[in-house]
């Protein structure tokens, strides 16, 4: 019965944002989603749990990207296969996604349970980046430190893509970052 | 009516604890806790808003003793402000702490509950500690990178800290972990 949609998952999660800005997302029911998609309830919840999924589903391919980066690369310096983690995470940062991501960050941070959501997946993302240099042999401090560093890096590289008027690529704004983070750990004194 | 109990606020946390270990978090009521101690249920309702806080209370003076710290430090170089914050939270982490700073952490991380509730406190800190940076003429992004950074930092050493024979103090191990961060991101080849 149930046919597979071209572009529902990511007409569903269009419909779901535009409905939670103009309407709130705490009044916005997933029938009303479905509907603005033009496709049955069924469907939505074929491609995500809940409403709140339409907002985070991809994290995982987020984290993937981080942990896949650190196991693959070649580089021998923890900090260059950090380095290289970040810029396979730009993948998931296309130019066309940037005003989706802009829209979608206001939704969150205008819901605290949401914001709160957000912010747990960052630590996720620091855990399992800590483990997958582990799992290549870094040791301790240093893998965790490592790994909380890169989504500092991430998340501040990520709001400032996102700003209005910014216009560097993620990828650009990520290693610019990085250098940041470096330069305010070595004062030039 | 209700006088003050000396000492009943710490008599409950070490009831909490031993209950929650004892029996499990989930199954413990306040009123048990309250008997343990050998409080009414009342007293312990004048400390904590629940059981929970039995554990978590306490939170807003770590953030505070992190961004008076900022606020105070007459360091040139931000890096030494977040230096001297650090130094500032050991006085949340005396000797006499460390037993009971064990048998909480393994509290809070068996519930996953209360592990995001300590996550999120994190943040908290992390947040504030670049905010009290920004207030003092600190630019973005290196206030949140040095916000974030800081954190990092203050977990890592905690987690050391509660290490079962780890016998280093609190100081000793912030120091070593901010040391190991600016080696790791900034190598000295």
């Amino acid at each position: 019965m149930a046919r597979w949609e071209p572009g529902a998952r990511e007409r569903l999660q269009a419909a779901a944002l535009d409905l939670f800005v103009d309407q709130g997302y705490d009044e916005t029911t997933v029938s009303q989603i479905a509907a603005r998609a033009g496709v049955t309830d069924r469907t939505f919840f074929r491609h995500f749990s809940d409403k709140r999924e339409s907002l985070f589903a991809g994290s995982e391919q987020l984290v993937t990207l981080f942990t896949d980066a650190v196991a693959r690369s070649t580089a021998p310096d923890p900090l260059d296969v950090a380095s290289e983690a970040l810029a396979a995470s730009t993948a998931f940062f296309p130019e066309e996604r940037r005003p989706w991501a802009r829209t979608r960050t206001a939704v969150v941070l205008a819901n605290p349970a949401l914001a709160e959501r957000e912010q747990l997946k960052m630590v996720t993302i620091a855990q399992a980046t800590a483990g997958a240099l582990r799992d290549r042999g870094v040791e301790e401090p240093a893998a965790t430190l490592l790994g909380h560093s890169t989504v500092t890096v991430f998340q501040v590289a990520f709001e400032r893509w996102i700003r209005d008027g910014e216009d560097r690529s993620m990828g650009d704004l990520l290693q610019d970052t990085l250098s940041a983070l470096r330069e305010t750990l070595v004062p030039r004194t």
